[in-house]
């Protein structure tokens, strides 16, 4: 393979996870190694910043900055939840990578972002531009195909196993038979976090909160939901719900939906917890509901972030660039899993064709026959993903997150209207 | 003051905060030090446990689980929303002191479990049994008067601090002019909490979210609002409130509100953030508005404690152990700041009369001009109340939270119909 010289293009796309920075800091820490990297730029705002030519130089920031980079929830430089979706978005990518002579693309994302990354990659073929694209995965919700599972997963059910166990303290002390708590969480359209919460059990008290898990993969039952809450309600003085904000009915409706979709026609969700608090305050007119919604905390929540989670993010930008500069392209990173009983994971590459799009959903034989709760193969499964915590630096009381200089790339091409 | 010799009742009362059971640590503690007193009970479930003679023998527990104590965010022994009303109630409570030889009675709480210890201590002088009451201040609203600050208060602005400075980063990598990022917090009455979320500004930066702080101090005023907001959006690219759950507008109609009120008469709240939403999304039809509502959540936050707070709720347990044997009774202990520049603060004694369902607001003046920021005067009051980090034990990736054995206290009376 000969060796291709040229600049590397950083991006990121779509919703931050605590561990989306880390993926950066390993491309920028590993493209130091490599003599053929010239530059290495980010696009500012993900797609977005490439199509209006707004790159900035990483390579002139300090490496304190690049090694504090680990740790800030955000993207760093922005990211979109803009779609590529004309023919001539994509010529104006292709177009920027020339006028800066980008050679290395790396697409921080999920199922969109990899997609969008196969289709550059193709087209540059079609335009007999040599150009290496990998993917790295990021998603919180842990959807992606082929990886064992991806970086910001670990860290958001640690973050929330966390917060159960806490409520489940504070809930105990409360708890006189009738205290219904619903904390919603995301999830979409699979049930990957949810399933996490369940990470705050303790070990043999599979009564411990979370005493119900509603999960987008199993229809949404009314009268079994009550059936459940009164029991645990009778056993525990209190039921603690951790449920997805996916949560559909046999027929396939969400149990709450707006009738706004995103840029991606994706439904814009949100209100299932209180959706489900109705119907326990209606069904059982003696229980006091309370919701917690965390929302967009639960994703931002650095300073609880899992140190596997965040090195398991470092490590798949390091791969991201040492795959490309041995020549691979229109790969994902993926990530996989040893197969002895001790967790191990090291790094793996994947054809983005076969990640865009595709869902993976969390296995139907994981989840208990009471549907409801999940059995020891998840927690196999999830537990590894959440060990080892890190250290943030704080400062008067807050932690402190790394900002980037954002030295901008000189324009050389006219203006494009995105 | 003759020495009172007999046994120590520890009760708590209401919600939990992260730091109860510190203030718990301090008087089992500090009761080691003292000869005088024989047993260190706990009532289980707050005055509901004293009034079923449910209690619990503390000086049977381990040191390191004492030592532990510091830490578990609910009440390791049970609370109660259970009011005394009756004047059978009250009599049955001085029946159970009596049977138990307790002389020393610490209740840790807010407004009303104060007012509670009072009434309990005056009737114990006119029965003529010599009980010394001290009453322990805890609360996350911060709302007790006399008391510079409540042991609860540092811990919840700390984590909402924290939170809000990473949904800042996430924020900034997603704002492309129309996010509006609601985080609904506690406080019904007072804008305490909400107004503890302005630490997450970093020094000498006033534009850092949080951009609007909205107080039940200030009626809401729907056009100011959307007005605030626009002028936001137009500066930052996002915009990020943080809402007090007890907003209410210029007739003192709370913006959201439920039907139902608490065993006080307390209005039970909820959907501020949510009610709020709408009125942005109608007013400014191109934002993106996201509602996160920590709930229980913020209360129950242990692991993002603030060490300073956790330090002090232990001290201010200490101190009402050696101000009851000293023969103080029927006084609350209270927080003293020091008068110098820096930070210090030491216990002093207020009479429970003088704090019970006293309700202490936020001070105008430390409100800045705009309505919807803090001034310097409050940062310099809040921001030594979140200093310092605790050190959390983990265990597979989760926080372990001292559980007491809670041996039980041998019953000698008739049962009682609470």
């Amino acid at each position: 393979m000969a060796e291709l010289v040229g600049n590397v293009l950083v991006g990121q796309s779509g919703g931050p996870t605590s561990v989306i920075n880390a993926s950066v800091a390993g491309i920028v820490a590993e493209a130091l190694n490599h003599e053929c990297v010239e530059e290495v730029y980010g696009a500012l705002n993900g797609v977005l910043g490439i199509l209006q030519e707004d790159l900035v130089d990483l390579a002139s920031e300090s490496q304190q900055q690049i090694r504090a980079l680990r740790h800030p929830p955000g993207a760093a430089r922005g990211t979109c939840r803009y779609k590529l979706k004309k023919q001539q978005d994509f010529e104006r990518v292709l177009e920027v990578f020339k006028a800066h002579n980008i050679r290395y693309f790396f697409y921080i994302g999920g199922n969109d972002s990899q997609d969008t990354a196969d289709k550059i990659s193709k087209l540059a073929g079609q335009q007999g531009y040599e150009l290496r694209v990998i993917g790295v995965p990021k998603t919180i919700d842990n959807d992606l195909s082929v990886t064992d599972h991806c970086p910001g997963y670990g860290s958001v059910i640690k973050y929330l196993a966390t917060s159960v166990r806490e409520m489940a303290c504070d809930h105990e002390a409360m708890g006189q038979g009738d205290l219904v708590s619903i904390v919603e969480v995301m999830g979409r359209s699979a049930g990957w976090i949810a399933a996490g919460a369940s990470l705050a059990k303790r070990r043999d008290h599979p009564h411990d909160p979370p005493h119900l898990i509603l999960l987008p993969e199993v229809p949404f039952n009314q009268e079994k939901i009550l059936e459940d809450v009164r029991r645990v309600l009778k056993r525990e003085k209190f039921c603690l719900i951790v449920a997805a904000e996916g949560l559909v009915d046999a027929d396939g409706n969400y149990l709450a939906a707006d009738a706004a979709t995103d840029a991606f026609g994706h439904a814009k969700l949100g209100g299932a917890g209180d959706a489900l608090a109705e119907i326990i305050e209606t069904g059982i007119p003696t229980a006091k509901v309370r919701v917690a919604r965390p929302g967009i905390m639960q994703r931002a929540a650095a300073h609880s972030a899992s140190k596997t989670d965040v090195d398991e993010a470092f490590m798949a930008g390091q791969a991201a660039v040492r795959a490309a500069v041995a020549g691979e392209t229109d790969k994902m990173i993926t990530l996989v899993r040893g197969e002895t009983d001790h967790y191990t994971c090291e790094t793996g590459l994947a054809p983005l064709g076969e990640i865009a799009n595709g869902i993976k959903k969390l296995p139907r034989e994981w989840i208990n026959e009471d549907s409801v709760s999940m059995n020891f193969q998840f927690l196999r499964y999830a537990q590894p993903l959440i060990q080892g915590e890190v250290t943030l630096p704080y400062d008067t009381g807050v932690p402190v997150f790394a900002r980037l200089d954002k030295v901008r790339v000189e324009k050389t091409l006219p203006a494009f209207e995105a």
